[in-house]
């Protein structure tokens, strides 16, 4: 018998029906009760479930913690999730209502059903999953805050507090999309980011361009000219030591990935592009997924409204971002940018370069015996072996775990981008929230075998 | 005796103070009573000057039109000016009160004292200061709207509807500022104007930089690598064709300008500039009113707010304008750039380009006859050679009588921007104004010479 026999699916179901139907959105002050009642429903079933389980208090939504330490010499594993979730405006195009969990073709549609209740659950399950077998194979961590969807502010600090009690060998995190539908992935690898925000002066006031124009110097003329020779032809930084250390793609990653099932043409149609510029010499997933890139997310200066205002301006600015890849370190990336661009600065114009924030890219060994764990659990699942993808985002916690404890982060995730987080209609297919329960159970079989 | 000995100037002051009294702004519908006081009280002024004079409606504010044909076989002069003014706002600046003429230091302070009841008015006592010494030496024609501060929309209807009776051989417009205290001015070329607005689109929504950095096409930087391609290293506009037919500075040109009292330090520092960059191989002054240049106005696209947002928008936008010189023709301007910049859009990025407006470049003849009149004028006001100017600006109705009446236009300022015209405390100089009739009987006095 597999545990796939054991899985009580029914009771599975309408538990988490339990927890999606607790409207737990953290950006509502007037769903400041329930979040309390989400964070007890995960207490008390951790603690049903023989978990020493707490709700402990932050400066902000509270967190839940439990652990259950019973398997002396195995490795220890910390599960990270949310109970929180996204507003559920607007209403109006919710079919069925966001907090009342309705399945239709398999798929459960509420608030939080992939982000992340239904992930996160799906590790409580596979935990109850094993021990209805017997001990669990590792000692179990979990760690499920309230304000993912409002930016963690309170999780760095509490980190740092229970920085021993949190130490593990491993942190699994479910909280994002496969790469494809019928591809079980693990996910290795994020980029970091370096953010900042560039200011530049022309004269001190905004001048008429009929009677300065040809001799005032011009502020947004001198921005786009600083941002286009931030690139070359080449779609690569400008910016002198920005490609030092980083991490060249291995021929594995570069022969696992031309494998996946991609298509140049169907990606940019996805997004009503006509094409997918980029740096020479990489295919789109490595560039999404292991090449730094600049992208300039936000510019403004003159006039924007209707018609026409003859007016050189005094100023303008743009926000300017990188995604860096293993090898690149933000706060060196800041500081190289905030060299550079002011001596790409034209005559009369004066820049200033602020840094706004910065993340750290993660990658975890492919060859580490948790990938690999990860891996063998996935290919019991779905009896196909998983995609191991990397991913261009950035998410700041993986960092500050990763700096914190110490410890590598798998990303194991259960969801689909046509699950549609943070969107009306947010649904979960029941098969991934089963396969997520089995997942969970399998993988810490796996990595139970690691001691 | 000279015209100088007959003027009372005591009679002069009381009566323009008596127009200034009159609220006639025209951006405000609550003084719609005021425009129909001013309009009436200079139609009874010309009126009992002896001119044939009337209060034309029309879809605004009306016209005041008068003439006074009495110099059979003499040149006919058409002289425009304007009775509203600039709204006063705000109050609180005005060390007097907007509408309560006051002298101080030699100022008269009020709204409209410089722009343009003053020098309107000057011209109003110049033709009285001629008619109490006998008849006009010329055919004298006033056109005196009330719409000028909110773009004049209805004037060019009212000169196609009355172009037989509007007929002149020169019209003159005071209405701007000489080019310094010392200097009398006069200024015989406007730069015109071709006004764009681009926009770029890379993906048909906004798109997150962390899933789709390095491949999505980004339309900001698009539209900086596209404008920073519109303009060479030697500051010269790109487009093709751009500069063909410039007529080209003339030797005359740059020595008289030469002589100006200008200084590059002192004009950079007056607007806070650290450096006054253009196109090589000019001065600032040719620069500013003999050469065409390209201007961004405005530029959008993205996240402007607070903080970060790692967004690659869908969209941007820029607005760019062109001024022209003698030689380029705005239509034909906006044509070329319509087709050029399109072919600069990086790969990815779809470019549409949209005429706003344009404007025609004026230039009169330094030989012409009109031209050397008003020096002559200047010249036994002042006592000394007047500058021969050009300026950067456009002033559309200017080029609308130049098509329309077919008629050279001479822009004889008397003002001095340090009048403040739009701001609080706007002021000009009673030895302006009293010299501004002078200039004005001794230049009819000139043109009816030229018979």
């Amino acid at each position: 018998m597999t545990l796939n026999d054991h899985l009580d699916t029914a009771q599975a179901d309408q538990e988490l029906f339990e927890l999606l139907r607790i409207p737990s959105v953290s950006a509502d002050p007037t769903h400041q009760a329930d979040m309390g009642r989400a964070a007890e429903f995960l207490r008390a079933k951790l603690d049903r479930l023989g978990f020493e389980a707490r709700v402990d208090p932050t400066a902000g939504h509270p967190v839940v913690y439990a652990e259950r330490l019973k398997a002396p010499g195995a490795p220890t594993v910390l599960i990270y999730g949310h109970y929180d979730v996204q507003p559920e405006a607007p209403l109006e195009m919710w079919t069925t209502p966001p907090f009342e969990p309705t399945v239709r073709n398999g798929r459960i549609y509420a608030r939080g059903s992939t982000d992340d209740k239904g992930q996160a659950y799906a590790h409580v399950r596979g935990a109850e999953l094993l021990l209805s077998q017997g001990e669990l194979p590792v000692n179990l961590k979990f760690l499920l805050e309230g304000e993912e969807e409002v930016g963690s502010r309170n999780l760095e600090p509490y980190i740092r507090e229970h920085q021993d009690e949190l130490q593990a060998d491993v942190i699994v995190i479910s909280d994002g999309s496969r790469f494809a539908p019928d591809v079980p992935t693990v996910t290795y690898g994020l980029r970091g980011l370096s953010y900042v925000e560039v200011h530049v002066t022309g004269a001190n006031r905004d001048l008429h361009s009929g009677s300065y124009g040809g001799a005032a110097p011009n502020p947004i003329n001198a921005l786009a000219s600083i941002i286009a020779r931030l690139k070359d032809e080449q779609g690569r930084v400008t910016v002198p030591g920005f490609y030092d250390g980083v991490e060249e793609l291995t021929d594995q990653e570069r022969e696992m990935w031309a494998q996946l099932p991609h298509n140049d043409a169907e990606f940019a149609a996805s997004i009503g592009a006509t094409a997918l510029p980029g740096e020479a010499g990489y295919s789109t997933l490595e560039r999404l997924w292991a090449r730094p890139t600049l992208d300039v997310n936000g510019i403004w200066g003159g006039y924007q409204g209707e018609g026409s205002k003859t007016v050189i301006a005094g100023k303008a600015g743009a926000k300017i971002s990188m995604r860096l890849v293993p090898g690149q370190d933000p706060e060196r990336i800041t500081e190289l940018v905030k060299q550079y661009i002011p001596t790409l600065a034209p005559e009369g114009a004066q820049v200033e370069v602020v840094g706004l924030h910065g993340g750290q890219p993660v990658k975890v060994d492919l060859d580490s015996p948790y990938v690999q764990a990860a891996g063998a659990a996935l290919e019991r699942v779905y009896g196909k072996r998983p995609a191991y993808a990397r991913t261009g985002g950035s998410i700041p916690i993986v960092a500050a775990f990763r700096s914190l404890l110490g410890a590598p982060v798998l990303l194991v995730d259960m969801g689909l981008n046509e699950d549609a987080p943070h969107s009306p209609n947010e649904s979960f297919a029941l098969s991934d929230y089963h396969n997520g329960i089995l997942t969970s159970a399998y993988l810490l079989q796996e990595i139970g075998q690691l001691r």
